[in-house]
């Protein structure tokens, strides 16, 4: 049997530490874990598998003999590292947004077309974290009744951010309750030049603003759901509209998701229940009467994406709004990128072919 | 100059406090003003205008000589007292859920359908806190283009479940803070079986369950909104699809508005901003270079609806999504409640009809 020498690039961070635990949890034959990040974070001591590993610095020759790169250490660090592990024959899985538009780059939820990486060129991208827990609950829907359009309005938790921004969450929480004024330098985006306090309050800015008034990450929605779904049904793209608003929970997305079908006779209530009862990495929690429906407190440290709410709207047949939460954490970033590295060892892809990303 | 008698009915609610805030900043002239409350707090002193007001316990002879009464004692309250202060004379705007729906009462947001109180029977119904806000935002757009079709996702505050609820999600949060368990008595629902924290959580249920899987609040939002629009315009009601979130916030509701109107001609989002801009009780707060948008702990103490994150829909011409945010306390309950009133006053609609709610 295969090993495989692994890499992850941006070790010590929110998604990292997860990737570390995620392998570990993985089906992956691992030979041996190299932890690469920046040099501030060099030398720190993490552990996999019990055992000790020291955080080294990412330099182009860390990637020597290593076969598989899980990287989240941002977008101008995948930028840098990755197609110098592609060169060095390594098959990289990008959690960051630096690839995921590039047409060269499948971009992949396992769940709803993993076929898209049989044509890796060295480099595959994980999907945005709002993105990957919306389209595998959407999934289901459109095999059995084709998707027309969707409008989303998201409510994202502040690890979105990264370590530092739950610490900030906290920080302004106790000042909150002290009496104190917020303070604020990381949210919404730490790049940008004001900043917000998240804690008791909204935040309608995730990342930066685009030229036609919508954020980054709203974008990001739109954007990559077309190519996810296209990739996978060769159908022409469904319609997306997206809201993207920050609030202050530490971990977990939730998602209010109306969307109409093609095909309204193909649905009722009870076939969408019954499909997300049996939609890949989906687990449906909607029992009204109970009181039962996806919280984040509850979302928090599964790999699963949470459905509930389902209900048809009584003007528009056809139409039904759902309630989707995720660990934004795990299936958004840490989760996904590991599924899609077990994929790749499943079907014997972990080798990088003569038509390679960037040569 | 007629002086009125004003009576405050729950003066000791989290919206009670406020109303004696809002009557005292008011054009109306007050003559002499009574609070009251449950047995409970009768006894508890509180102030209007700089005066010491004792709060007495509310009884049917409570109304005896009162001109206004302003009520936020809760449902059941108000169905057992108001009847019987109208049928003493007085005139009563009603903050809670009691008569909204009763054809006999008008529904009203002055901004929307002001003449709606002209045909008043005694009892004048003061809507749902994020209903007002939403109709008040579209307004604008459903006088100049008329509305189709308004999707709309909520973010409501704590402080909307009353006085209690505040302290509880400040508890809870601490409890966070500290690295304690979360406990729980009075969210989503006080009356409801299961409690669940709202701190650092997110709880998709605001009020009691309907039958067709959708919660009494987005009941509301859909068929109040149809009330106050169609009272005004005489129009088809415009079809709501509402789903309605509770977040870890004190004040002011967020609003993520996806509308699509009859006529795309009438609209660009130029002019939906400027719309905004000139449009009543609104303020706009829109510019994305700048991170200018609504934000709650802004809105905090304004009777203001703020609206920003204005776009069209780039797949969808002729639809538009907006971001609206309101101190649910002011503009969603006291403030809207006093504005009836000061309306009443200046039309001299201070007067009970022969014949009156409930004879």
């Amino acid at each position: 049997m295969r090993e495989y020498n692994v890499a992850i690039l941006g070790a010590t961070g929110a998604v990292g530490t997860r990737l570390i635990e995620q392998l570990e949890k993985s089906s992956i034959p691992v030979k041996a874990v190299k932890l690469l990040a920046s040099k501030r974070s060099a030398g720190k001591v993490l552990q996999f598998n019990g055992q000790d590993v020291v955080v080294e610095e990412a330099t182009p020759e860390s990637f020597d003999d290593v076969d598989i790169v899980l990287a989240s250490a941002g977008g101008a660090a995948s930028k840098k590292f990755l197609p110098e592990a592609v060169k060095r024959g390594a098959v990289a899985v990008d959690n960051t947004s630096a690839f995921r538009m590039d047409p060269e780059v499948p971009l992949v939820v396992p769940e709803v077309n993993e076929k898209a990486i049989y044509d890796h060129k060295g480099i595959i991208a994980n999907p945005n974290c709002s993105t990957i827990q919306m389209v595998v609950a959407l999934k289901p829907i459109e095999d059995v009744a084709g998707l027309k359009q969707v409008i989303v309005s998201t409510y994202q938790a502040g690890s979105g951010a990264g370590q530092t921004a739950i610490a900030e969450l906290d920080h302004q929480a106790q000042q909150h309750l002290n009496g104190e004024k917020m303070t604020a330098d990381i949210f919404p985006v730490k790049s940008a030049k004001k900043h917000y306090p998240l804690a008791y309050n909204l935040l309608p800015q995730i990342d930066v603003f685009e030229e036609d008034g919508s954020t980054h990450e709203e974008w990001k929605m739109v954007h990559e759901t077309k190519k996810i779904m296209e990739g996978d049904m060769n159908s022409d793209a469904v319609k997306v509209n997206a809201t993207c608003v920050r609030v202050p929970v530490v971990i977990g997305h939730g998602e209010s998701v109306f969307f109409e079908v093609e095909d309204s006779s193909k649905l009722t209530p009870a076939k969408v229940k019954e499909l997300m009862q049996n939609g890949a990495g989906i687990t449906l929690q909607d029992d009204p009467d109970n009181q039962i429906y996806p919280q984040p407190i509850n979302a928090e440290g599964s790999t699963q994406t949470f459905v509930g709410r389902i209900r048809e709207d009584q003007e528009n047949p056809g139409s039904y709004n759902m309630w989707v939460v995720s660990d934004n954490l795990l299936k958004g970033a840490a989760a996904n990128t590991v599924q899609i590295a077990e994929k790749l060892v499943e079907h014997d892809l972990v080798r990088v072919p003569a038509e390679y990303y960037g040569k």
